[in-house]
């Protein structure tokens, strides 16, 4: 595959080294947060019936990068939250349940067998678990957010809830369709996954109390980074690295999914490269060799390259929607966090 | 199987004729209220994506009796509420939505294949459908709650929700298990049907501005009723007539399910016969005339008979709950509504 990594942002340090982005600067100004996150999260899974905090401990407590209740202590404290209370905390760990049981449905439905480098919990609890589980901590997050007191916010962690629903039907009803237009692609990523970035971002404005541009910046600051977070997901299940993936490369490949690298080849494509597309993945007849073949295509229509194009279009908007914010570090570091989203793993 | 309708109240009517219990008055009496809780329900299934009205119409639409709405459109009528606006019929939607996504999962989890005696969603459309519209129509119910606009009712329902995933947690570990104690079973449907019904009927009373006695009276109410509710179908799922039922009478013993009729006959059986309990339900190892054998021992043990006796007994605190309300024709119907759970369709 080709080298992506040109047209990257990077980051020059004080000695003037360019170095890749990272999201630690932003872990490290909210250290603090995420510590208490981390405990508020393990005090809500506990549960008298030993299998839930068992297995939603397997998801939520092995880590992934909480990337989405980051964006919502990153917001209120850029909002200027100080307030001796733990609302924030209590919608970090919200949003954190919202996407730990879309997760549990999600491998579910798309019969997935590793999860963050490790077994998921349907591969090791079976997928009546992981639909009850994921049940309970959805409506774990509904008492968090109830407790935090706010119907505003309400309105936007449900409102958002309810988007995701429908974005997985969605792209349920749209699985293994080669000919599913980008703007088709589009709205199932908003909905699936950009909403919640967006809902995590702008709650956090709201629980600081600013209920006017700052909350719309961060809202469009949360959708954009979303959108170019699940592209970047997309391109690398082509061309990631396994190690840092924590999933097997091609993976969406042999569930047929059709993301947008595969959009772009398909109509990029010769009558007979759409053939091999429809036989691999509307059929899901797939024979040995054909992911190799897959990502051949792929790379002869530059799909992937322009996958990550298309990801940075939205970060670059992510950027931008931040700009009526005093420059700090803490806003430099979710700057950053962008291009992370954008440069990781490969 | 014996007769077990000796001991059921019946209702002498204005003549002086005995007939059997029936839901009818309560729906008479609610017919408005029930009219508009079914346009809210269609109106809130809406979506672009065409599989979610689809699917949910075919579950939500196709009625069922409507018995948790009825609940709280009739607390509220029994605590005088009068207003103009429709809060009781979104919360009595919310409660349908909420009882209709965990029907969704509940098929998914049992592998079921038919549903008020049509073949269920998931046999349909698939697990995967089922999984995501359930999670849909979860989300718009909070959606729903958050309109209506209170934080203690959002509490309620909040909490009622995760108690009902919890309870279908513990059911899932302790399934097959032939030495769970009556107090699990006892537990487990209190947490996956009755907690409902309980909150049902509280925020009935609760939107009626009624949080004393009257609150309180109504959660009882609901909670009994639902306990009722649930012992008899663990019995009529033996005991019942198919054609009534809308389902096939043995599911549960084909599933393996613990039911109070199992928990009871296994206690009382010999050795043997427990044998026969651990082969059937424990390793699912079931053979031509095992549900006719199985009947057998728990009518020798008076297993059927005595769940309708413990029925018998929350039907009995149901009833006293509603002793602060003054007569009237709805309290009188609310009553009967309580029999008709015990006495229905056997």
């Amino acid at each position: 595959m080709g080298d992506y990594s040109q047209h990257m942002a990077t980051v020059v340090t004080l000695e003037g080294k360019r170095k890749s982005p990272s999201l630690e600067p932003l872990l490290a100004l909210c250290a603090d947060d995420m510590a208490q996150v981390d405990r508020e999260i393990l005090a809500r899974m506990r549960s008298p019936v030993a299998l839930i905090p068992e297995l939603a401990n397997h998801l939520v407590g092995a880590g992934g990068k909480r990337m989405r209740p980051l964006l919502t202590v990153a917001a209120a404290r850029l909002c200027g939250y100080a307030n001796a209370d733990d609302r924030h905390i209590k919608l970090a760990t919200c949003v954190e349940f919202i996407h730990s049981a879309t997760l549990l449905h999600d491998d579910v439905v798309d019969v997935s067998a590793l999860r963050r480098g490790k077994p998921s919990a349907n591969a090791v609890w079976g997928d009546k678990a992981s639909v009850l589980v994921g049940d309970f901590l959805f409506t774990r997050s509904f008492e968090l957010m109830v407790d935090v007191g706010s119907l505003d916010i309400l309105g936007v962690l449900s409102r958002a809830s309810s988007t995701i629903a429908e974005g997985e039907v969605l792209q349920l009803v749209s699985q293994r369709d080669t000919s599913t237009p980008e703007a088709t692609y589009l709205e199932i990523i908003k909905a699936k996954t950009a909403k919640l970035f967006a809902a995590a971002a702008e709650v956090g404005a709201m629980v600081a109390g600013r209920d006017g541009p700052e909350r719309v910046a961060l809202e469009s600051f949360g959708m954009n980074l979303g959108i170019a977070f699940q592209l970047v997901d997309d391109a690398l299940d082509y061309a990631g690295r396994e190690a840092t993936l924590g999933k097997t490369v091609g993976d969406d490949f042999r569930e047929g999914k059709i993301t947008l690298p595969i959009i772009l080849a398909f109509l990029r494509g010769r009558t007979v490269e759409r053939e091999f597309w429809k036989r691999t993945i509307e059929k899901l007849d797939q024979r040995e060799g054909d992911l190799e073949q897959a990502k051949m295509l792929l790379d002869r229509h530059g799909a992937i390259a322009d996958t990550f194009e298309r990801a940075r279009h939205y970060g670059a908007m992510a950027r931008d929607a931040l700009g009526l914010f005093p420059d700090k570090p803490l806003k430099a570091a979710m700057l950053e966090a962008v291009d992370f989203a954008i440069a990781r793993a490969h």
